[in-house]
């Protein structure tokens, strides 16, 4: 993106702001979950929800009856997707901070009807949460596919912004005796557990056993 | 909160709704950041930031600069507080989810200028990150004080909306010979790493010690 947008710009700390749709689209894949912020008659909303992106298009689902589907279609809405990597603790409370990496993507929402669409945004939205899974599962029949609304923004309106590396401590502060530096944060995938009563015999399939062995 | 505002009221899959302030307040603790959303003139915008809650009031802070912290003073706001707990991976496409805690808080933030409750709310916001730091570095100065913004919130409109437990298959789906179950997610820290240049001899202090052993 060459000339973002003024609402896209990062005004603040505008260094640790970029620009660079692959730095973008590694945030968008690998964060679980975006927060959709939204107008309503009683103010700004921001609500939590599974995200999946293919090529420039970023997709969301949803029931028809939630407010969040109807409230943003042809609105104004802005998508963040944030990943915390790490706690910093500097000498100074001052300069405690973490390290982030996070995705604001602005635009209008349009509903998706084309049915091919429909299901590689599907297929999208499964393997974004669990990759690989959609080769796994019953994929959506007739009445699931309607009862299914799904949006989709094109991302030409986007912007990230990240801190990474160890605390700055101001000068003054570097012999106080005080311990500094980072601590790593990561999401780890734990034991699956399996429903009460799966079929006997069943095999943890790819997908679980991946993201279960990356841990 | 016994008489939910309309905007707090949950409608969508309102059996996931809580309005108990300790299911409240348990994952505005646990979560480490929010993302308040507020309105701007080119629409709305959610900005992850750090938080944290004193008694019944919820706080954020930044630079005077920033554009949340200039355009929050005294708006709606909503403020969204996200754990993600796992995979729900169920035989369909159409059923998989996530387990998660989140809360949405609402109101029109006030500046804090007081300065007891300036201090408790810095100590609030350094110990949230990382607990117990507070005590063990230097705390604010003047100039520091000066620099930083404070906002409150009063946390009495605000929901909760948790999903948690196996997926829900369709009874058709059962014998189909598809694993189901869960996936536990957690936030694990890593081995922590000191900044270049730190004083020889430091022990980790007991805030760091307690984060990274819990993993």
């Amino acid at each position: 993106m060459q000339n973002p947008s003024d609402r896209a710009t990062v005004k603040h700390v505008p260094e640790r702001a970029s620009y660079d749709r692959g730095t973008i689209d590694s945030i968008l894949d690998e964060g679980l979950i975006c927060h959709v912020a939204f107008e309503t008659d009683t103010g700004p909303v921001a609500i939590p929800t599974i995200h999946a992106r293919v090529g420039d298009v970023l997709y969301f689902h949803g029931s028809h009856a939630s407010r969040m589907m109807r409230s943003t279609v042809g609105s104004d809405v802005c998508i963040t997707v944030t990943i915390v990597d790490g706690i910093v603790a500097a000498r100074s409370a001052f300069h405690h901070s973490l390290n982030y990496r996070s995705v604001m993507v602005f635009g209008r929402p349009r509903v998706v009807s084309d049915p091919d669409e429909r299901t590689a945004a599907f297929a999208a939205i499964t393997n974004h949460v669990l990759p690989g899974r959609w080769g796994e599962v019953r994929q959506p029949d007739e009445k699931e596919d309607k009862g299914t609304k799904l949006l989709a923004i094109v991302i030409d309106e986007a912007s990230a912004k990240t801190r990474s590396g160890p605390p700055v401590d101001d000068e003054g502060d570097v012999d106080l005796g005080i311990w500094a530096g980072e601590i790593p944060l990561t999401m780890r995938a734990g034991v699956p557990i399996p429903v009460t009563g799966l079929e006997a015999g069943l095999e943890l399939p790819d997908s679980v056993r991946r993201i279960s062995s990356r841990s």
